[in-house]
């Protein structure tokens, strides 16, 4: 039977894989750990990079949390009286020196409650500085073949999840190009559960590569101060949706998390001009204007050819 | 009678005078101006400040909006149903260049709903990079005094409610060191709105000889790279306070207000390193020791005296 023990294992071992093929990508950076104990159950172990050739601040977490099952779960359904919880997962945020290399955020989770309620949870997206049409369609259909190999239905259905999730309401913009998000996905049988296992490992395991490809082919094009300043304020935009609207970041805040952890999330420097507004030809604005919800990255005729 | 179009173009005269007071004061910064409608009813004027002299960045903003009484108010008070309401205020952030000038906060604002509910709230607080003791004084002694010449217990009242309002619980620190909150102030009579009105003037007209004067002074004072990375730091819990917690940007954010105006109040740039622990016996480990509820800052029996 596949049991919590062998998932919270798998995404440590997925955890120390990903830092390894990062490390070896990046040539300098060099994760650095923390072990930390929760009082209620449980813990994690954050390791984070700083200051490397290509990423300039980053975090690959795992944790595996547990004990009473929370209020809010019991009311939803209230079979759960008196259970246990158990959670476990990865999560990652790297932020890049080179503003041509796109910010990336994956995070593949497992929960369960008693001894009849599980889910798989996750997402991985891609907030790039400047949008370049290519790299987005790659990154989608990497995510659309991953998908595939286990649902026909999941990319379709996780790609506008990832959409309305990765959104920031008062900027009206998407956080970038999206990517997949998914929740509470359960099963039946034994099967069932293995299958989904199966599809959150797929997803864990085309994390590094599709990272390392983007920190290869961006970190070589040239960009100077004005590339810099649009960096920090895309930053900014990115410490907004996580402290605003986030709800592992929001979820942690309030349940007393690990705060250095959580936050590990929020870019090494951001910048908030007052209305800030990018020449209407430049490749900024061209990148505001490919901030939307419903691009369909993955079949998408390109208009313009880069190359 | 004291109208709402009385006290909204009292709130219009003190945008217009602390704007005045604060470009002398800087020298060099000009306040530019947006004025914006609100599609509901009303509207209001920003005036935002960017690479003063000593302000780096920074709004004073005035607003009155009306419209259709909200439902969350209706469901405290049934008596609403079908009524109007207005809302006017002053809302001010000032982000200084130099770490060794204090943030400033302050908002002033009057709200009524049908023709016989009202109140006033409002704040001012000082988060400084570095707590200088002797200025924490100043301010405190300042708005005790402010207070005290309207009623005898408003300090330490509004004192208590600012510890427990600018509070950044995910990392056990206060924001900065206080100053007051209050809110809801309303009354029975055509008096007591009078004193209360008199009451927020006083208050008002308290900020700018206050922030000059810090501003004068402070930034006579030298400081280095450490300074200011540490500048960059406390200005990213602040972004974390005004993202996380305060009511007033999380209101403006929700009512689809205009996202500019509501977020001036966040720094030009703030920086986020993972785990910072400054130097045990440095000025940075003095200032968090500092960060504390409860300190009687306008009574305080200095420990060490600095000069």
């Amino acid at each position: 039977m596949l049991d919590k023990e062998s998932i919270s294992l798998w995404f440590q071992s997925l955890q120390s894989d990903i830092i390894k093929q990062l490390e070896l990508a990046d040539g300098k950076g060099k994760f650095v750990y923390d072990n930390w104990q929760r009082e209620e159950g449980g813990g994690g172990k954050s390791s984070i990079i700083q200051d490397g050739n290509i990423i300039e601040k980053g975090g690959v977490n795992f944790s595996a949390v547990y004990g009473p099952t929370p209020e809010f779960l019991i009311k939803s359904n209230p079979t759960l009286i008196g259970s246990q919880f158990y959670a476990t997962g990865v999560s990652i945020v790297l932020h890049p020196n080179n503003p041509m290399v796109p910010i990336i955020h994956m995070n593949v989770r497992y929960f369960e409650a008693g001894n009849h309620v599980y889910w798989f949870g996750g997402g991985i997206d891609l907030s790039p500085h400047y949008v370049d049409e290519k790299d987005a369609q790659f990154f989608h259909q990497t995510l659309e073949k991953a998908c595939l190999s286990h649902n026909e239905n999941y990319y379709a259905e996780f790609k506008k999840w990832a959409d309305d999730y990765f959104y920031i309401p008062h900027r009206d913009e998407t956080r970038g190009i999206g990517g997949i998000f998914f929740d509470h996905l359960t099963g039946e049988t034994e099967n069932d559960k293995l299958n989904l296992f199966n599809f959150i490992k797929t997803i864990g395991n085309t994390f590094a590569p599709t990272y390392v490809h983007f920190m290869k082919k961006n970190n070589e094009l040239a960009f100077g101060e004005n590339e810099k300043q649009w960096q920090y304020i895309r930053r900014g935009r990115y410490a907004e949706f996580n402290l605003v609207y986030d709800k592992g970041t929001k979820f942690g805040l309030e349940t007393n998390g690990r705060t250095e952890s959580i936050l590990m999330s929020l870019p090494p420097r951001a910048e908030w001009h007052y209305n800030f507004l990018p020449n209407a030809n430049g490749k900024e604005a061209q990148t505001l204007s490919l901030l939307k919800k419903g691009i369909d990255w993955a079949n998408k005729n390109m208009s313009i050819e880069k190359d």
